[in-house]
């Protein structure tokens, strides 16, 4: 059986080396805490705005302030900064933290869509931090992918269980 | 609805700022990684020899060699050192990883009572970094604990209507 890491490689074209060479510099120290707030806000301005309604309301459950700090206190703490996000929060278990949305491709894809436009239109970032937090994104997004797939693998079976109880009571 | 953090600190009884407090010292640089390995060989040893049936089988269908790896490439990333789990497995994700294992209260006062006797059995390791180390696996471990029995609520909802959907067909 693949794993989580494995179907992440093969479906997002991103080897784990690539995915994570955002640990090779520290991005948060180079970058600063005012250039992720900014990321972030431009991304979910995107989002909120989205003329796909079907991506846009995976989210209207949620504030457009929180969406944005949640996301940029993860990219501080995961690219070298403090662990603000593990401070208010807790591990980021991001799996987890995902299940309550349809992480499926085609909503991985338009979320690196509005990613990679909201890096694009940044000038505070360089180009070769721009690659590896995209490739970290590519690779985490369809990483997440992968853990949904997971999600409804174990309901069909918990569920077959459930329903096969009846009949062998 | 009380957070996972919030569940995590109230069943724990270890605030967030302590739980953290592993991040205030680089423990990786510290201890080095020698350490982390002999700890998780040491937590390990007393985990596949446990006495009680009912925890050691948990581990049953694992490796021991596999399961210390993963134990302490996790802790190395995690306290500092290189992103040896993500390199190799991605994504801590550890509530997502730890669905196949029933992460009861019991389970997790087990876990850390093992982890506190490897502690204390461990001359490598100073006092003040010993107590940063078991406020942070008292907190996780409860995080867990509430990331399970988020588990155990979303399957129920499934299944119920997944029993339903024959009445309404």
């Amino acid at each position: 059986m693949q794993s989580l890491q494995e179907k992440a490689s093969e479906w997002s074209g991103v080897n784990p080396n690539d995915a994570f060479a955002i640990d090779e510099t520290n991005l948060y120290q180079k970058l600063g805490l005012q250039t992720f707030i900014n990321l972030s806000t431009n991304f979910y301005n995107r989002v909120y705005d989205d003329e796909e309604e079907w991506f846009r309301s995976i989210f209207a459950n949620s504030k457009k302030e929180d969406a944005i700090q949640n996301q940029y206190e993860f990219f501080v703490q995961r690219m070298g900064g403090p662990p603000l996000y593990s401070q208010r929060r807790g591990h980021p278990a991001l799996i987890a933290r995902h299940r309550p949305f349809p992480v499926t491709r085609q909503a991985a894809e338009r979320w690196l869509h509005h990613m990679q436009q909201a890096l694009e239109s940044s000038t505070d970032i360089d180009s070769d931090s721009k690659i590896k937090m995209l490739n970290f994104f590519r690779h985490t997004a369809f990483f997440l992918v992968a853990g949904d797939e997971l999600k409804n693998q174990k309901q069909s079976i918990a569920c077959k269980h459930a329903a096969s109880k009846p009949a062998a009571v």
